[in-house]
């Protein structure tokens, strides 16, 4: 059992400060060149689907709908619509599949509310003013599309079930400059949490003030559990948006890129027919169509989402012992000592991790110096400005064991050194 | 020999559509059911790419500077930057290899360039006017994103070596609101047209009063020739630019959505290094990366620029009959008649053809009473609309021989009813 370090007096802060810096040095030593910054499949999970490789071939026949070598079906071809859509919780003519990269898709929405704006609505560039909700901590690229368009972000604060929504409520209903909220509903990027059934429904009741406000749905992480037996369940929003009168409201997105290989997947979006058709009046002038080859070695695969689901589960046998390794090392290691706190996720790819004030940026550069790079300290919020400089985004899933357990192990000492630093200087 | 109608007498002219309209209610009653209306690869050029989908297979080794399927590289795997900057005349570091799609590509330059401005420049959007000129007959897809943008299109008359240079220059070098032209440089869409070294050359000396002006040089046809021994040459644009001081003046496009799979190919954009940095600055926003898989699928596959064009040798012989046969029939039915020209393309996908004055949506129509689908009338022009109405695109690389010398010959009875109908009106 640890002693919780805020217990301790001046002296013994320093003594243990001593210890643990000679850890550190002894760390140092070993020119580490480790990566724990991104969310990157490793190489035995993009080995699982190899398989995928083969799904279409010389031998094939490329019929679905069409001919998928040639020109044609710009919304995809059927069975893969059918495959997205069932992931996604939508309808077949609720759904449209992109080409690689759900980013892309979230990028030209926004992209096309800024230039030709939302169903016939005034374009955003033309408005004095366009904000969008941020829950944090979050996904650092959701931030960098809206930062790109010069869209004033808002923070708001996660809960254990989801954004507040008392502060989302009064935003989204009363500032009619607020157009947008960026979020990851299941296994939410850094902390894993997914989105209670009373958030799913308060946010699928909002009265927007803005008529063109729109939810970004980024269920990135929709079938991408740890556990077998542990699974959160997230309640779908199309249908609860329907209900309330709402179902224009949501733009639902989702991707095989941590299903089968990163950037080489397939994407989609779903959405009400009246937003599918909003889309594709973009879609017709940008593109003749996706990559329909792809969609259809992806479908031919998978032959259906319980192929799908079952594949998933071959991906948490390998990222499992990885989650469990680190999240050992911290409750071993910093377990008690009263200086950091973290979540433990039931899936997803990160696991999100707060140091104590003012100490995030110090961590990451100690971990930096002695060769082990994490996601940099401010990226999981706006700006790249977390105003507690306390978050750290953990991403075991890349690394090998053995380098996972290295890296977990610096960082833990980097966590010790930075917060007794700064418990020293209180004292 | 033909007699030319123009020289037939009122009497004569009735006459001769009597015997034209009995044709044509043949062709009426066999329930004809065609397409050449769009430029499509057929089923058998297809075939002549299977070999691609066993290029990469799951005995692969993934790697070109990193492993394909994982995140990594947004600019391209760097041999097939080396094969798509070989395909497009520019150095390795002056390429970014993309999707699916160049006219994504395209589409993504225009939308940038209006909402962020290119190279610090004001954005589009926020100018009163912007204009770019559209040699015509042109690209309908080309002509469908500017006019999505709002920006305002002008005629360039199209001359046997290029658009008319004397009245590009003539926009581009005094009218500050122009900030670009559309064109296809070689095997022009629809006329076959190659620009002469001269075009080239003025077109790259150009004097821009806009200082983010672009030639968006969309060489989509570069290697599809259709003879062996008689293909036209293009003098490469961007060392012409650099002469002149106009590095960065020029967008180069191309795909090989006609060399392996229409849609399932992989297109680039290159250009000078500056806007190449230009344009990372959103793709690093707007995605994690393209599709790698494709590009290793399509250098394994080709090796080098070399393989890629003893590859479009085969398409040759395919297309090429096809092309034979349209041509034939055009120049046996409406040879000497003195109703209409065609040009004689030696690459490309079309085959443009100009009928008298006002008769071009009249022969569109006649033929799809008929059954068979063209191009409608006006699609090569600007908001669809050719102030002649004389300009048809013939694509005859879609339907069999057999199909396609049916629809060639009721569409010479076509022209030729409308062309009686208005020479009759005249007498």
């Amino acid at each position: 059992m640890n002693i919780p370090y805020t217990k301790l007096n001046k002296e013994q802060l320093i003594k243990e400060r001593e210890n643990v810096e000679a850890e550190y040095n002894r760390y140092k030593d070993m020119n580490l060149n480790l990566d724990m910054s991104r969310g990157k499949p490793s190489k035995e999970q993009l080995d699982i689907s190899v398989g995928i490789m083969d799904a279409v071939n010389s031998s094939s026949d490329y019929v679905s709908g069409v001919d998928v070598r040639n020109y044609g079906l710009p919304a995809g071809i059927p069975e893969a619509k059918k495959l997205m859509a069932d992931m996604l919780d939508v309808g077949t003519d609720e759904v449209i599949v992109s080409g690689n990269s759900s980013l892309n898709i979230m990028f030209d929405l926004v992209s096309t509310a800024m230039i030709k704006g939302i169903m016939g609505h005034t374009p955003w560039c033309k408005l004095d003013k366009v904000k969008f909700l941020c829950p944090v901590p979050g996904y650092d690229r959701h931030f960098g599309v809206t930062e790109y368009f010069g869209i004033e972000m808002i923070n708001v604060p996660m809960t254990a079930n989801g954004p507040d929504m008392d502060i989302v409520e009064k935003y989204v209903n009363n500032d009619e400059s607020v157009k947008g909220i960026w979020c990851v509903p299941k296994y939410s990027n850094p902390q894993g949490i997914t989105y209670s059934d009373e958030t799913v429904r308060r946010m699928a009741a909002l009265k927007p003030a803005a008529k063109d406000f729109r939810i970004f749905w980024d269920n990135a992480y929709c079938i991408h559990h740890i556990y077998e037996d542990v699974q959160d369940k997230l309640l779908p929003i199309l249908p609860e948006c329907k209900k309330n009168g709402n179902g224009d409201m949501v733009y639902i997105l989702g991707s095989t890129s941590k299903v089968t290989f990163a950037g080489g997947g397939i994407s989609a979006v779903g959405a009400s027919k009246y937003n599918i058709a909003d889309i594709m009046k973009r879609i017709t002038i940008q593109t003749i169509g996706h990559d329909k080859i792809n969609q259809l070695r992806h479908v031919r695969y998978f032959k259906d989402i319980d192929g799908m689901n079952r594949h998933m589960m071959k991906h948490a046998e390998l990222v499992r012992p990885k989650f469990t390794l680190v999240l050992d090392i911290l409750d071993e290691e910093l377990g008690g000592l009263d200086i950091a706190e973290w979540i433990k996720p039931n899936g997803g790819y990160f696991i999100s991790f707060d140091a104590m004030e003012g100490c995030a940026k110090k961590i990451v550069a100690l971990a930096k110096d002695a060769g082990v790079v994490l996601t940099g300290a401010g990226s999981t919020f706006p700006y790249k400005k977390d105003p507690k400089d306390s978050n750290i985004r953990i991403a075991p899933t890349f690394p090998s064991m053995e380098e996972l357990e290295t890296a977990a192990r610096l960082f833990v000492i980097c966590v010790k050194l930075a917060s007794l630093d700064k418990l020293i200087e209180m004292a």
